[in-house]
């Protein structure tokens, strides 16, 4: 605390990210990062940019970058708008779109960063609870709000909606602004960018951190309609200039161009995520059904912070959220199948051991 | 314009960046990039970061970059913060500092994303003029105010006051944040970081992207008390727990360690300054004194905007602002010794021709 803050830095509850530890050696299932690495293409475009010409400035719009996208979703590029990870993105979203008098809508249980944008910007918050089945019910969300928000797949549950009930949303909920983040939707969603012609209401945000494997360079992006576009770019470069470095904008460009990395590396981790859903279960594990890059897992038996403690003894780390409703459950990044055999092992070991 | 904005995005004034021209063969002297690359200790560190772990989130406290810092400048690792650019750096200091329902004390002539971001953050600007020889007199800031900020050496004037100055200016203004912004320092200002043990309000804000060769990479830091860092690190961790990517941290890092690359590429520009001035004293510009890596010109016989669009003809950018008291001037960046000669060939060219 100090007299020098501005009276808000005193409300405020920053967000805790997952654990990025710097002892090697550890089996790393905390923070949904991708375990394959960035294509080769992505590295070649680093190489090249890696030169005298850093010095100059990084490109302000990013126009590379927003083109690869662009062309990739078959949109224009006054339909993109990229920043400095989808965190940044979401940030300048709720300055943007979200500051409208009334309530800002999202689930109680999702990706926990969303109170904390509220809490900076002012934003009155009203969590809508998830149903019983841990699922987002989009059809609690008709009521008066000044924005709607929703992660799908939904964080750290895993359980997506379908563009259909999130169309039936946006036909009856036109006057604010319906927000999907996707970070996860590459690993067996359907994503909503399809409707965003339709619905000049509807935000789109998704990620590189995830299915493009570079989480280490911090780009994200959002899709909508040329207006919702306009907002933030009027907001980004009232708050940074350049918020790509060189390096970013042209990696990222180069991931989104290469179809064939990105199809394969997805598709393993699907294929992992089935079997390891089938071995957990096996040992007693419940598991919501999951189309993201990780499982939601809870245990009859055990204690689920407890699991946590055994496995990091275990040089595995995987997240829990000490938090109501989803304290017994922990998250669990899909690894390589080495990773996933060593977690089975791990927890077969904990859950036999009287 | 659209309804789905939040109110305060109707109110922005967007800044506009230099322009970033993607033709080649330009003399590009309008942002004041610095015209040598950056170290190739730089270029290895990057070299060095670019595989198979840019899968991981980045270190989102950014600790090997904030301790070379620290170590250079002898601080505490808890008296610097580090962001995307000082122009990301700024944006959080007004956010974390300024909003105290007093105004803002800045100069008038200054760097222009200021007013920007009071409007971005509500805050309330008091412009202060440049004295007769467009020099901050920061004995006009004996006022009540809410905070301070200026540029040290101001931009674009290339004038910078010195620490004695300022500490007579911390002495009197006890109850609000001081921020001196030291983009140009390296260019033959004196920094205030010295001050920053005695003075708990004082802030200093300084950049990779002019005496660090690395504008592309978008790394900028700001150096205080704890107190005012821990208000800085409030705001970044409620906005982007990674603002800077993997690379940017281990770039800058080695950029702040090889200070032989740093001391002999500043001295040059330095040099090549005092040339140049004299050089274009001789074609009849009156040039106020720089100490940054940027002239500031104006010539009795000759318009700005004229010579500005006489110089794009012959394929050399330098900066025009039009506005108020400046509409006259031209801010030229120091560019290599071959860029300043064709400068100034130029121009002889075109003040002599009738």
């Amino acid at each position: 605390m100090s007299k020098f803050w501005s009276p808000i830095v005193h409300q405020l509850t920053p967000y805790v990210p997952g654990e990025q530890p710097k002892i090697s050696n550890l089996i790393k299932l905390n923070t949904n990062e991708n375990p394959y690495g960035p294509s080769l293409k992505v590295l070649n475009a680093i190489e090249i940019e890696t030169g005298n010409s850093l010095r100059l400035y990084s490109d302000p719009t990013s126009e590379r970058l927003v083109n690869a996208i662009a062309q990739y979703y078959q949109l224009k590029p006054q339909q993109i708008f990229v920043g400095n990870g989808s965190d940044e993105v979401l940030a300048h979203t709720f300055q943007a779109l979200f500051q409208h008098g009334k309530p800002l809508l999202f689930p109680d249980i999702t990706y926990s960063f969303y109170p904390v944008y509220c809490k900076l910007y002012g934003i009155e918050a009203k969590t809508i609870p998830l149903n019983t089945h841990f699922e987002v019910d989009l059809s609690d969300y008709l009521r008066p709000n000044g924005g709607i928000i929703f992660s799908n797949p939904n964080a750290p549950t895993g359980h997506g909606v379908g563009p259909g009930e999130i169309e039936m949303l946006l036909r009856q909920n036109t006057d604010s602004v319906v927000v999907v983040d996707e970070a996860y939707i590459d690993f067996g969603g359907e994503s909503t960018v399809a409707l965003i012609n339709e619905y000049p209401n509807l935000l789109v945000i998704q990620t590189f951190s995830k299915s493009r494997s570079l989480a280490g360079l911090r780009v994200g992006f959002a899709m909508g309609s040329e207006a919702l576009i306009a907002g933030l770019i009027r907001v980004k470069d009232s708050f940074n200039s350049y918020p790509l470095d060189s390096i970013a904008i042209s990696g990222a460009a180069a991931a989104m161009q290469d179809r064939v990395h990105f199809e394969y590396t997805r598709k393993r981790i699907i294929t992992s995520r089935e079997q390891l859903t089938a071995e957990l279960e096996t040992l007693g594990f419940d598991i919501i059904p999951s189309q993201a890059n990780f499982l939601f897992v809870t245990h009859p038996q055990h204690d689920a912070a407890a699991l946590a403690g055994d496995l990091r003894i275990k040089n595995i780390i995987v997240r829990y959220f000490n938090k109501p409703r989803i304290d017994q459950y922990l998250r669990i990044t899909i690894g390589t199948d080495d990773e996933c055999k060593i977690l089975v092992d791990a927890l077969r070991n904990i859950v036999n051991t009287p």
